[in-house]
């Protein structure tokens, strides 16, 4: 078993553990390869770089909260290569362990004591081009305090028309994240479906909605004049403007991350009274 | 193609309909079956007089509200008999057709221009009988004022504990009945999920849950002294202890419905603006 | 300064705190008066037994939660005499101090080293009779599974027509009791306003209302047929039918309460995180 | 009695409607004074050509939707002059009149059958300078995707401390306006309070919170590097780094507006359900 590790360079502690997680994997010749973006840090590691994009490890090691998982997945799912995350630094819902636990976790890793969980994702049409998320899309005006005016349509037919500061479309996993502040369900993973959410929507019956992950979901801006921003999994992308449509279908492309345990309601309900 | 009919009794729009459906059909030389609760207000019909249990016709036109429905499919969902709806009375989330458009509508059923749209419903263990519901299992406190304290699992992980009025586990079809009431989303009846939620939980970050439909969902009564009524797609069932637990499961027996446009979220709008 | 003392008697750790009071009371030469209900149960104190509505000190003790504090407002309101709760068993939104806290408090009570906090009440007019409520009146349906149809004015004018499981109208201190189970703001106890909430209303567009204080509210039931509970501060009072009305206006007794702290939001904070 | 104008000058209706009032006010003998901004459109009325900051009438009329009554009251207020608002191009819950009830209105006006409503308005402090607002100030992230970190004390308690994605605070007025989209209730205007409203919160317990206007209410902002722009009224006004600090207060300026009916609730529920 090979093993990567990617990490977040902005904090020492993240860095500190890379050091010990290499000793460890070192001392059980364990083969290992490093981001490089984390050896320009870490120069002792330099023959272990390589660049994300190259890694063939059979499992990544992430070091980071959601954003650095957002990350390494958004390059690892379409490689295939699972990802265990380590939590350093804040609350995260992706991460499944705590820097307390990493080595119990490891010496579990290669006893090949864990399982492997798949994750629905989402591509976002962009400019011709197709993007995977893991969480969400968010649409959101680009204009502060002036509404945009959507139109959703889910396999042709018009599911919503809102006037609203924004509106989200998420995977089972995003349901936890920014889909939950705008007042969504929390909808297991194992469910495969997409969520549809206004943010702030004016008309007050809206509510959010549950479609199938394999619809073709489509979304076209109504008024002119307005522009939207649209931001994947945290990433700012692309400005829209009036008639500009985005198209949203199931990725090809699950994400997979290294689990020990069936416990996702625990895991959020932990997660959300820490907070 | 033989025609079997349901109708509520108590509305004289409702009987009245009956007998020009009856007619038409006879015109048309289609078979006829009347269940008896019927034809014992149209003694005319008495020659088509069946129990509902007995029927035998390909399709079975069910004259009425949400209700009417419930009433129908309990039985002939079990027998697999498509059920056309036909709104009588007041607004029905699951009714088909408008009383104006019933003789165009059955047109296009003898034509055999329309489709029919599987529902799923819930199995729920009651006293060791599995009881099928194709709306919603509502579990309620017994004592006015006095909340209930409700431990949820789903497939053996407690998913939540709740402290509420009451509590929920909905089919998608149930998604716009009671539990939107509720606060909760609206499901595509193609996405193949239960969801829970809470009435009124104490616990001011409860959010609904949507699970896999294959999930075992488990519901436990955790306070001595206090008392649940379970209702069953509106009918009363039976009065819960503590520590009495009510197991959930996928039925094996989903609904069938005859549809002539695929509109589901034209339907649930409409029907929301309209009240 | 004479103290009076009020207490739940199913408790044995409040009848426990209700000796070692009056022993320190006792001490420091302070007159008491103790419920009938509780030198039933402490018979040592019979000299001390006078009945709730007979009471006449200075300030009244008492121990438990909530309903007990409810229990007693209902008739030391109407005596203007102030009340200094102390939390004996459960989360309470009205308790003040905690067992611990207890001597410490008395303390500062004997030293006039504490503030009187008011507290507006509603009055309800229940069959000619008007009565105090100090957190909400509920309505509620009385047949599980079947919505009442409400008709709600403010100052004569329609504010709202709800069909619903039931209705809250609940003062600032109700706002962070069952209110807010049912989705209402907390609100400032010195906010001179009431609450209207229908609980699990039919149309989406539904919303809390504020108003003013002052207003006559009254609440129609529409539907023949149904019948409405009216449950006062948690008690079970009256059984409501088709086109019964019910009034309420604010009270002219608000209720007192002994504070060492202002400190409201805090407190909600931490009884809310609590749970 | 002196007549003011101002208006919208980017709709052709608008314009048309002033021209006809202009000729009704003069048949009747009325003096007139119009904003410099309308009379550069309508050049025939140069005469009665007056900035608005310079205006000295008894009463004036708006014409457009809720942005032009938001601008007229910023100066109008101040100088405690009514505002008979008519409703030109969009759904306004601030407006009065419909066009086609203009000329109705008008006699009424003329003939002293209407009333005075006072709303309250808050002032905000940005750069020591004060601001009065109608309907709210709106503080939001300005880094799409990034939430704010913000705390709120009330008369020097802590009152919430929130992160996300923005907060709002708001008048009664304000209630039925962006507060309504944020989840907010719907406060009677004589209520005297202002509503403090969190943006899609992280933290699900959150909850809008009604606090005296009276209060002294600020907002700090807690985290390095993050920006938030405040918005009031609907108008940008300035960007605020970490540490700073907002402060509100009810304003000595009410708005005024004439009336001709109490229907404060039916005008809600009309509004929301034509949208």
């Amino acid at each position: 078993m090979k093993i990567g590790i990617v990490s977040r360079t902005d904090k020492v502690e993240a860095l500190d553990l890379v050091k010990s997680i290499v000793h460890y994997l070192d001392e059980n010749n364990v083969p290992v390869e490093i981001e490089r973006r984390v050896t320009d840090e870490l120069v002792e590691f330099v023959d272990y770089c390589v660049d994300i994009e190259d890694m063939t490890s059979d499992i990544v090691l992430c070091l980071g909260g959601d954003g650095t998982v957002l990350y390494a997945q958004r390059v690892l799912s379409h490689k295939k290569i699972p990802v265990l995350s380590i939590n350093v630094g804040t609350v995260g819902f992706l991460t499944e362990v705590n820097p307390d636990d990493v080595f119990e976790c490891l010496d579990k890793l290669l006893s090949y004591d864990f399982f492997i969980e798949e994750r629905m994702q989402l591509d976002v049409k962009c400019d011709g081009e197709w993007i995977t998320v893991l969480n969400e899309l968010v649409l959101m005006t680009n204009q502060p305090a002036k509404m945009l005016d959507l139109s959703v349509s889910v396999d042709n037919e018009i599911a919503d028309e809102v006037r609203a500061d924004g509106l989200i479309v998420s995977t089972p996993s995003g349901s936890t994240a920014y889909a939950m502040s705008a007042g969504g369900p929390i909808v297991d993973p194992r469910v495969d479906a997409a969520i549809i959410i206004p943010i702030c929507p004016f008309k007050l019956s809206s509510r959010p909605k549950i479609v199938p992950s394999s619809s073709n979901i489509r979304i076209k801006f109504q008024k002119e004049g307005k522009q939207a921003l649209a931001v994947l999994d945290g990433v700012n992308n692309k400005i829209y403007d009036y008639m500009d449509e985005i198209e949203i279908r199931k990725s090809d492309y699950p994400a997979y991350f290294v689990r020990f345990k069936h416990n996702f309601y625990a895991s959020v309900d932990k997660k959300l009274t820490v907070v």
